[in-house]
């Protein structure tokens, strides 16, 4: 028997991408693990009821932690009282790159619990994380768009070979991330291998956030 | 005469009051910096002609410097540059936060570049940097604003007492940090002090990013 690991989960493809690696490296994946920020006036693109039916599909426990001010030594603490109190050995995450060149956040945070973090996808050219996406089985759907980077008929849109081929050319002309790196998209996975079953959602609630600027005009 | 510094320029109200704050403590600045992405697929809400008008009201030089990949080297040359070849001791920036707990981040670039870093309003609470912006005679006006969070009525408004105790007001109530530092809004500054004209913007033209999710219903 691997490692006791967790995943760190958003509901989105890469953490069940990230799942799966794990999983297929042999490590023992025996809960979700989503930090929740105490205070959050911004857009929730991850819902925590979509959450809850996934780990319910993967019969897993969904732990959710409260991370407070001062983050760091809040997400040190969280990351220790799940090496101390749940046995997690290793934490798995999605994380596929630096943000502005930035460190690691998990994985510095991580530093001395003694809780040993997997990042699968690590700085994985976008193009190989898809097609892991695409052969390992996941049925992925977009759930929230950037526009005018997308436009709004990508919502509830399967990322199948096609969609992906568009994400990389949208990428090619510097539009967008194919893995909505910059926040240009979200997604939600609605099934995968290691689901007992499917998630089948039976309606939609529409969410908008919109930044409206003036400028000088030219 | 004070040490020869430059202001990272963005356009808003925490540049400008750095600005004056750095002038006031007796550092001579003879340059605006900006920082300019290579790749900005996203949302721009610091438009660069407005600056290029600010720096010429400052009667100061307007140095674009762009940033690529890797960030942090190319942060690293960019402020090693600045020293050497503009002369600059001191960077000063607005910069007011940790960015979840991360440090900072021109702090960390600057670090051993013999270039010395002032940020005069770090972690000052949010009430004592609008009072200051109030103070210090800056002319503030919003021009971005990310919906619903604050109202398209927001835009174009002069930040005065009323705007800022307006703000307080909704920081209290947990909508916004009354800075803006989550990126709930962006200011322009069209005149203070230290500008040796204001700045009178003939027309608007007005940008819309909006992000669009689909959520199952409760």
């Amino acid at each position: 028997m691997g490692s006791k690991a967790a995943v760190l989960w958003t509901g989105g493809k890469d953490c069940c991408l990230a799942l799966h690696e794990a999983h297929s490296l042999g490590y023992f994946v025996t809960a979700l693990v989503t930090f929740v920020p105490e205070v959050n006036p911004g857009f929730l693109a991850h819902p925590l009821p979509l959450m809850a039916l996934q780990a319910e599909a993967l019969d897993l426990p969904h732990l959710q932690i409260v991370i407070g001010v001062p983050y760091k030594e809040s997400y040190i603490k969280a990351i220790t009282d799940l090496g101390s109190q749940h046995g997690i050995e290793t934490l798995v995450t999605g994380d596929i790159d630096l943000i502005n060149g930035a460190p690691n956040w998990i994985r510095e945070c991580a530093e001395g619990t003694g809780v040993g973090v997997l990042t699968p996808l690590w700085q994985l050219p976008r193009g190989v994380i898809l097609d892991k996406m695409l052969t390992s089985g996941l049925d992925v759907r977009m759930t929230c768009v950037k526009m005018p980077l997308l436009g709004v008929e990508w919502l509830g849109r399967k990322l199948d070979r096609a969609a992906v081929d568009e994400l990389i050319e949208l990428e090619r002309g510097g539009v967008v991330d194919a893995c909505g790196e910059n926040g240009e998209f979200h997604t939600m996975v609605v099934d995968a291998p290691l689901f007992l079953k499917r998630i089948v959602v039976e309606g939609f609630s529409v969410g908008r956030l919109s930044m409206v600027s003036i400028r000088p005009a030219n």
